[in-house]
């Protein structure tokens, strides 16, 4: 039976990493079409992706027919959508927290070290990886060194970023410290993020969205 | 009399200016609070707006004492706390559009071209006047090239980027449009985006957020 949900993504994408996070804490059954990001010069690129993502990045999400773009505002929309469990506080001010947290990421953070991004600094700057994995660390330690101070520093946070349940910022950060992992960045600095991020892989919702859980990631070994 | 809303900003920030234009559109009357990116090494890093912002970066809103960061984050404060006028349309998919729209910008088109960016582009890549712009330019123009895609064939854009009345989306398109000018990219090819900026420089809201209308901008000529 075709789902009413459909989610355009890619294993290791960041941003759709994010969206799957809050689908399955929200129990939503979707149907997984991937886009591979780097074969075929990219299938983001072509003309039928386009069509649907004007941007030609991941994640893009059919709602029956509608389509929807950028993860913030996906999340957004599942949150308005299906309202439970919440993925936001009731509070003005605790959500105006999350999403600060969760704009943190997904402003700050994870753009600069966007595939797009790390392909331009090395066709116009000549940049090898190892000044990539500079360029990308020292970015996501910028943001992580402010996000730990805002974490540690405050009441509101609990098990999780904001309380003891996840919300859209625990569904930005996991993404963003796989990402961390993956260029080697020290996590000694950041006590809480590292205590967070444990607390969310204990859930199956966050287990079963991670980037190796994917039909279209590569086989291991 | 001190108002209940201050707001820390600088006057060529584009994300200062976007929380000063839903400011304005909502009527809200605030203390303008500035803080000198450049100045005496960059105002934003010394210890009393770190304790602010421990991301060192402005907007930064307080509303009777309490501190709020993110300017997206601090938009959606104010919707919830002052709905009147709205800055999202009533509708769940308007609301995602609206949203969709904002963080191209937010996201994928302005924390490229932010200071700091251009500073480390500077340090690591000793990237010039000249590279920095042309940096500038590439993501400026990649962004509105979806934009006005997403705009100019889409029904539900009308005199502003959805419908006739201005939504959070207007509030970060002018500022980015700023930026363009500053940055001299052509606008020739983004028609709908010029349209809809000039209708929305028609409005108090947005003239009395420009730049140069703020007091700490510095005297013309």
């Amino acid at each position: 039976m075709s789902q009413a949900l459909a989610l355009y993504g890619y294993w290791r994408s960041s941003a759709a990493y994010r969206v799957r996070i809050a689908l399955n804490l929200k129990g939503l059954a979707y149907e997984s079409r991937p886009v591979h990001l780097v074969r075929n010069g990219g299938e983001q690129h072509q003309p039928d992706y386009q069509a649907l993502n004007p941007q030609e990045l991941v994640p893009c999400l059919v709602d029956r027919g509608q389509v929807f773009t950028q993860s913030m505002a996906i999340m957004e929309y599942l949150e308005e959508t299906h309202p439970l469990p919440p993925l936001l506080p009731a509070d003005a001010a605790g959500r105006a927290r999350v999403r600060a947290l969760t704009q943190l990421l997904a402003c700050d953070v994870h753009p600069l070290g966007n595939l797009r991004v790390l392909q331009y600094l090395g066709s116009t700057f000549q940049a090898d990886d190892a000044m990539r994995g500079e360029w990308s660390r020292h970015w996501i330690s910028e943001g992580f060194r402010a996000l730990e101070t805002m974490l540690a520093g405050n009441v509101a946070t609990g098990r999780f970023c904001h309380g003891d349940e996840p919300t859209l910022a625990d569904a930005c950060l996991v993404p963003q410290h796989y990402n961390a992992v993956r260029w080697k960045l020290p996590m000694g600095d950041f006590p809480t993020i590292g205590r967070i991020v444990d607390a969310c892989q204990a859930l199956d919702a966050f287990r079963q969205a991670a980037p190796e859980a994917q039909a279209d990631a590569p086989p291991p070994g």
